[in-house]
């Protein structure tokens, strides 16, 4: 059966695929499993069908016959288990990769994060300007381990797989703060995920939708 | 052969075991895994042969011969995989303790460090005052969900598992801030999971570190 995954139903990135669901679409594409999408609105996605889905109201979400998943860490490892080509299968190889997926989700993202939100929800706050430098050191103290780590390797840890498709996603929400352009290495690294065909086809599909929105409104 | 895993030397929580080696040494007692510990000083934790272990300096570690993991997540995963008793059996419940693994990890855990930081970090900066109620605001939207999605049950889904270990250790760290206290059933869901002997066992061997340092210091 084909799994149904949840996406904005109006893209709060105008289309620049910065959301979380490209992260499933993304994973969806690299094994090669059609998908379909339930678009909602954001007062959808505080009522009690979506809530069933995720409890905290947020999208991606993913369902496949009677399983409902949420968190885009844990459908795209569920991806990467039931599919090959996300996972290496020597055991170390494996649970190494599965380290940097949760590096991505748990040391990675929360400070680029904590800009994004600070950029789009503290912007007109009276401390903005003199507390960014304090978020901006927190993100760069992890580009700059992350550049000694990857080295002039093209992936993490060997053959591309779930840990570079997370770690790739989460670099990409940089891209609106200019930030990866001090770091060439990895904005290489992000533009080589960002050219697999995977990705392409994916980053279509939400540009698709948020043109059709577009043309709707 | 016994692995070991990496923790501070010198607790920054003087003992309160809240720092991310106590998930790993929780699982660890959970699962019957014996275990020797490696304690490092915060300038070890900068040097070459921790950045060997995790590139972002961080405790825990986890070696296992060949085998060098980090980041709690991956940990606590690695051992719920090759140990009975962390993960359910069934596909579909197996699959949703992982989505709930991740949650409390990349979407509970991010607001309530981040309320930490500002505590610890920020709090001689001059919009510790006034931004602190935007920070408390974001932390409360999740326990309120959280505590939405509990209800009266014991754990997340089901019997207790690695979901439940990551989400207890995750909301101990507000202990500081006491904001459970607003939340009976989430405190006494945190209670549940401090009552368990594994539990017990894990934060009596990361107080003894504590009282060592502080009588040899």
């Amino acid at each position: 059966m084909t799994p149904i995954i949840t996406a904005f139903e109006h893209s709060p990135d105008r289309g620049k695929g910065l959301a979380r669901d490209m992260r499933v679409r993304w994973a969806l594409e690299e094994v090669g499993q059609p998908y379909d999408v339930r678009l909602l609105s954001f007062q959808a996605m505080k009522e009690p069908d979506h809530l069933a889905r995720n409890p905290f109201g947020q999208i991606p979400t993913y369902e496949e016959g009677e399983l409902v998943l949420f968190e885009s860490g844990a459908i795209v490892f569920h991806l990467a288990e039931r599919h090959a080509g996300l996972l290496p299968r020597p055991a170390h190889a494996r649970a190494r990769a599965i380290a940097w997926l949760f590096a991505a989700l748990n040391t990675v993202e929360p400070p680029i994060m904590e800009l994004s939100l600070a950029r789009i929800l503290e912007r007109d706050a009276p401390w903005y300007e003199q507390r960014l430098p304090v978020v901006v050191a927190r993100v760069q103290k992890r580009l700059d381990e992350l550049c000694a780590s990857l080295g002039d390797a093209d992936w993490l840890d060997g053959a591309f797989s779930v840990a570079d498709l997370m770690m790739v996603s989460v670099l990409l929400r940089l891209k609106p703060s200019g930030m990866l352009e001090s770091y060439p290495s990895l904005a290489a690294y992000v533009a080589r995920g960002e050219a697999r065909p995977a990705y392409q086809r994916a980053f279509a599909a939400q540009w698709a939708v948020f043109q059709a929105g577009a043309n709707a409104g």
